[in-house]
């Protein structure tokens, strides 16, 4: 089953990334307001049943693709990657 | 209005990142197929209209927000930040 992640610096966490994504935005024209920059992971998780997928993949996040102290994460199920 | 970018490296091309995701992942025990590591970048756009706003990050993902040549993109409005 295909799994999607979203990794985001928790709100109050500094993301110095966003802020020059932000910065840069604004200095080509764009108006924006803030910009928050994270990670997508895309995996292929070997189990059939959503619920099973979706609670190795947390397991997964905990221990190795988000950092909890920092990060929060989203989990999408049986989306195709772009 | 909130607009999530959601940034990947194009099929074919190599993902160093992703290889070393997949590689731990294995190594800590998951069953897991292949996995994509890319970006995704969380903006508050200036605009009312969707199509509008649509067409605004459009054009700072060809300018800014991605390398064309070797990442995709999918653009999703209104959605909250996590």
């Amino acid at each position: 089953m295909r799994a999607t992640v979203l990794v985001r610096p928790k709100q109050g966490i500094l993301d110095p990334q966003g802020q020059a994504v932000e910065s840069s935005l604004r200095q080509l024209g764009f108006a924006v307001g803030e910009a928050r920059v994270g990670r997508v992971v895309d995996l292929e998780v070997d189990a059939a049943d959503p619920g099973k997928a979706r609670a190795e993949v947390e397991r997964m996040c905990e221990q190795l693709l988000t950092n909890p102290l920092i990060e929060s994460y989203e989990i999408e199920l049986g989306e195709e990657a772009g």
